[in-house]
């Protein structure tokens, strides 16, 4: 490699995924003489922590999504290319893709992420929503709003559990998604509906061991814990979904409740594509990496994010969080340049900067390293003005917070619409 | 009618269709003794003269839609229905749709609308892209977006006219969708895709007729063509369609343009409910209507807008224009009254109130009844105007006025994202 720097051929560094990781290591890599070739399949970066606000009408999904072309429009030494990743032929060292020519590449760095993970339980695949795209809290957005426009043209239906609302997982987006959905139904949907008994819908969320958000301390659990029950959620604990019909969960122990929407974030796996590449995997199908997150065997290949089974010091894998990801693209710059200058690489060692989530209007939990603890309107503004910062450019913040602002000041969900389902209203999937 | 009103039950006045003419009568409606029940199988009222700003990434669809329940919130007399309606039963005066219970009503106002009309030409309907709801709106803009990623992938595809893209129908919508399908290249995707050779993009107008924007003056049609040549638009009038195929449209007289994006544009028809309902039609399958508005043998039903075959004094049909709708809507009101106080009904008589299209940045034409004729950027800074005063809420004018002011500045288009498609980039249609 030295030698073809030393010639002027600048390396060629392809990234698969355009999230987090990604998006952060072709960004500090602008100055670097090499040449990056961003992959995704879709057009643009999403900002998946606000997905929950995009399915509860909150936002639309364009606020929470910036054109990768945008972003790296005066970079000049990134290109984008839309592409599904088919996989890798690491003996002429190419990237597959699906449509068009295959894209070569010196170094490959896999960010593609992390999808939802149904754990094998009957009918989740088929019946559960899913919240890891715009497309899947469009769809899901759809589905909450037909569940009420039904109960105006069949009331009857209100029986049998129309307006029962299920969450599935209580992490952080799990606690988020309840919380918006009471939010929703009380000071919209109350609005909007007049001639629906809004008293009967119902918000439930189900929760397999005996705590909310894991990550937080018990004090933050417990606080999140009872927001949640005190704005209306009927949260149970230490419960598990056995199977998920179109109609109804059924729970371990017999327990079955009656509804159409079942809302599934209790986990996740590595994107599919980690099952095609036939490279070691671990937990949750993340691909087994050396210390300094190069594939063993392909030096040239690193991995990044929630795609990667990174581990710290204890042996324990790494969170699947943005933070991971970002820190594994700053990593794997900085290994970058030290090749280049002849030196070995180092242990990535992924540092906790805190976690927060927010529980709905004036309510959230956030806890930093040092063991400081925030919460209700304090940590909801913290939350707030994290997520803007964090957010790609600024017409988004912009967006973003106009739409907040509006709604709060109104309690108005303007992005209320079912734009492209059609069919939705027609009947329950 | 007067002896229910004496008995205290309000007249049940069922609207279909949330368009311009519904939307306004259900407003008009607000101080009058009725009930109205407003039927759409959308959520939202759509603000169809943006679409094509949709489709050229220039706005989202959340810009120019706003929910029916939002708008009418604080309107005690309306209830809105979301459902698709099947049909009408005379006999018991229902209005049958196919999700839940049939709605009863004592007047019954039409107002579909109109849509998208192939004219029985081979092909269109399968390959061509109509601009008429806001789903039609997203598929072409992902479908042209799509176009030259595709590029990127597999250049060798410009060869086979990839990057032509016709638009068929020389109306205000054709010319607008032209003139912004040029801007959208020149201005965003000449930057966004620095390895695609963006010269061999190609726009073509084809309008059958010697001339575009048949409402307007000779001096009007001629500028506005004159403006379209010089920004790069091939504008073919006198031409007309034969087939078209996922590959190319053929002309009539042997000429075959290769594309794989063609704009539909040239012509409407009214709502399939027309034909279902068993009611005389006449051209573009219209309703026929009594003077009145009323239909024949139906006196408690009345059609509005693009969906009646109104005639002016001379007995033209009425141009199907906005106002059109919204001027029927206030008739049919005032008819109510009239009735309510035990008049006769009155002749409806269409008002046009000026014409105006825009042919791009800083360039439009409108024209007044009263002779007067503006171009340029004057008509163009009316025509912006114009248009988000009869945006419908607060927060949609806010939205799209925001949109515009950044796309001006920066001559970017923030919504040139791909939402909804994962598939498209995959190939052509």
């Amino acid at each position: 490699m030295a030698a073809m720097v030393a010639t002027g051929a600048a390396q060629r560094v392809v990234i698969v995924g355009g999230g987090f990781g990604g998006l952060r290591l072709a960004k500090v890599l602008a100055d670097d003489p090499v040449e990056v070739t961003l992959v995704d399949r879709r057009n643009h970066h999403t900002f998946q922590p606000l997905l929950y606000q995009v399915a509860t009408a909150m936002l639309d999904p364009a606020a929470i999504a910036r054109s990768l072309r945008a972003i790296f429009r005066r970079q000049a030494n990134v290109e984008v290319r839309l592409g599904h990743v088919t996989g890798v032929d690491w003996d002429v060292k190419q990237v597959l893709v699906a449509e068009g020519d295959p894209i070569p590449f010196d170094v490959l760095v896999l960010a593609a992420g992390a999808v939802t993970s149904d754990y094998g339980i009957e009918g989740v695949a088929e019946h559960a929503f899913p919240l890891k795209s715009p497309e899947e809290a469009l769809r899901l957005r759809h589905h909450v709003l037909a569940r009420f426009e039904r109960a105006v043209a069949d009331p009857v239906l209100i029986d049998s559990g129309e307006l029962n609302f299920v969450v599935v997982g209580g992490g952080p987006t799990g606690v988020e998604m309840a919380g918006a959905l009471v939010e929703l139904i009380d000071n919209v949907v109350r609005k909007d509906f007049r001639s629906v008994d809004v008293d009967r819908a119902h918000v439930v969320l189900i929760e397999a061991t005996d705590h909310l958000i894991d990550p937080f301390s018990p004090k933050s659990r417990q606080n999140a814990l009872e927001t949640l029950a005190a704005r209306g959620v009927e949260v149970r604990l230490g419960t598990t979904v056995e199977a998920v019909t179109a109609a109804a969960v059924h729970l371990a122990g017999g327990d079955v409740v009656s509804t159409r929407t079942l809302v599934w974030t209790a986990g996740v796996r590595a994107n599919p594509l980690a099952d095609a590449l036939a490279l070691a995997q671990a937990e949750g199908r993340r691909i087994v990496v050396e210390p300094d997150l190069s594939v063993p065997g392909h030096p040239d290949c690193f991995v990044i994010g929630d795609l990667a089974a990174s581990r710290g010091e204890d042996g324990t894998l790494d969170p699947q969080m943005a933070p991971l990801a970002q820190q594994g693209a700053d990593h794997v710059a900085e290994q970058l340049r030290r090749r280049h200058r002849g030196l070995a690489t180092e242990r990535f060692s992924y540092k906790n900067k805190g976690v927060m989530a927010t529980v709905g209007r004036n309510a959230a939990v956030a806890e930093l390293p040092n063991g400081m603890r925030f919460r209700g309107r304090l940590a909801w503004v913290m939350w707030l003005v994290l997520h803007l910062q964090r957010l790609v450019g600024y017409r988004n913040r912009f967006e973003v917070l106009t739409a907040w602002g509006w709604n709060y000041l109104t309690s108005d969900r303007t992005a209320r619409l079912m734009i492209g389902s059609d069919d939705e209203v027609t009947g329950p999937t």
